[in-house]
């Protein structure tokens, strides 16, 4: 099969051995693959992963040790914990020290013809939920997943920095709570979007200093949190979301001074994201510049880096 | 009077007039001071404040616009909030952008014979509390503030980092609450109180990594933050307590693939700190190192310097 495979700093498209899933595993045969700020940031040297990239996809399974998966449409879970440790038996699977990461640490990921999953990472997509917007569920997932740190009321002010894939899903998921919800934007496309969400935009927050209960920090580089330590009022909450090779410089006594809170956020539910798109309209289609096939994966991830664009998919075979 | 007076990176003791308070202030003869840790920052260029040092205090009342606080013992809070912008009407007056602090931003402070703070900001101190005790009113207020984002349940292990003042504080604080407090120490008059409170200690922590629920920030120093980041478990909660002149570098990835919270912490409730000593029995006294008349303040902030020592006092007059 092809596969887009990383090595060191290298990446190719490549033909593989189709994998072979393990006991309660499925083969699923991927449809549609959507290029994350995480498979950039992996290119540059993040999670020294080696191995197929890829972690955002919808497929139909193509064979299951249970049949009633055999040809369902699903996306699924990226975390594998082992099931067995104290953490996972504590109830926190998701941060098993021993996990795989799909297309991100120690298994292969969904930019390929075929992947293998686990079952209980698997969710049925609903008809209603094309491909396209199917690939977008794990980046919803880790957009509501903000709401369990923080759900705003309708009077607090908002403020989503980064306006790129995972700040324009936050921005649209947090202006079902409040209309006070703001973005900075750089480009007119998405300017555009964002105007007709109904999410107030601006190109420089100085003015803004101090006025945020919250702020969602999302622009997936290293100045980023500084922004939203600055941004922020006093006693608010910052929840962080980027990841990305580097350290940060930090004013430490500025968090103490003002009492605020620094919130690390991951992954989300996808039972929790599907349930919320069923009753929330998210624009998800605009979002999509471009499909690219799965052998030009080298161009679209090239394409994937232009800070205008917001979201590029891959389509295998 | 005998003030300590900071001027630039130069202090000394010298006269100054007696302070005027203003309208609804107290003019408060000092008893007893305390060093702190933000003391020995102040001096290192931390807020670039200038003029007379010193915010923990025990003191008498010498005078007042309301005859019933006349000759009251008290403590003081000591942050001076405008009482009229957005914050102060919004019930943060300790956020109050333009507030003044005592001996530590626009305000003289205690290390002097007398000093003046707002009626509001005065606490009277019950007999049972001696002059030496009532000056860990200030920092064991701010201890007890931990309570504010972590309280922890019996079976919860709780790591300070720090075996500073503020540190051995909130570990007796802790201790009241879960039998699993741990301490790294490093002087064997430390670590002998320690284990006289009953809280574990060690001098490398580096087996404990991700054991524990919460880890409390009390270092002091610009490592304290990537120590407790290292030593917290997944989805743990990190208070941090240290303020310092500096800068810190930190994992930002890490805080959210661990999906750690970052919480900082500053002053507490006196009222609170009040009530939580009668309640139990905080080892105060053990604490205290050695107490310098206020004319021999600089060899008092040298030897507060020292990493043995634990509390220096000053006695004015």
């Amino acid at each position: 099969m092809k596969a887009v495979v990383l090595e060191g700093r290298n990446i190719r498209v490549e033909d593989r051995p189709v994998p072979e899933p393990g006991k309660e595993e499925a083969l699923i045969q991927v449809t549609k693959a959507g290029i994350c700020n995480t498979d950039l940031e992996l290119v540059k040297g993040y999670m020294d992963f080696e191995g197929i990239l890829g972690h955002e996809f919808v497929g139909r399974v193509a064979d299951a040790p249970d049949l009633q998966w055999m040809g369902k449409r699903v996306a699924g879970e990226i975390n594998i914990p082992c099931g067995k440790c104290r953490v996972c038996l504590g109830g926190e699977p998701k941060h098993c020290p021993s996990r795989e990461v799909l297309g991100i640490h120690q298994k292969d990921g969904v930019f390929a013809e075929y992947v293998t999953l686990p079952l209980k990472n698997l969710h049925v997509i609903p008809d209603s939920i094309s491909d396209s917007q199917g690939v977008f569920i794990e980046p919803l997932a880790a957009a509501t997943a903000i709401f369990d740190y923080v759900y705003p009321g309708p009077e607090e002010r908002v403020l989503v920095l980064g306006d790129g894939k995972l700040g324009l899903l936050a921005a649209q998921v947090l202006r079902t709570r409040s209309p006070h919800i703001f973005c900075v934007g750089h480009h007119s496309r998405k300017l555009a979007l964002l105007d007709k969400w109904g999410i107030q935009t601006a190109h420089d927050v100085r003015e803004w200093e101090g006025k945020f209960d919250y702020v969602i920090e999302a622009t997936g580089n290293p100045r980023g949190v500084e922004e939203a330590l600055r941004l922020i009022k006093p006693k608010g909450k910052v929840v962080v979301k980027s990841t990305f090779h580097g350290m940060v410089e930090m004013d430490i006594s500025a968090l103490v001074v003002n009492e605020i809170q620094l919130l690390g956020s991951r992954c989300g539910s996808f039972a929790q994201a599907l349930a919320f798109l069923k009753d929330h309209p998210i624009d998800l289609e605009k979002m999509v510049d471009e499909d690219f096939p799965l052998e030009e994966a080298l161009e679209a991830l090239e394409r994937a880096k232009n800070p205008e664009v917001i979201k590029v998919l891959l389509t295998p075979g």
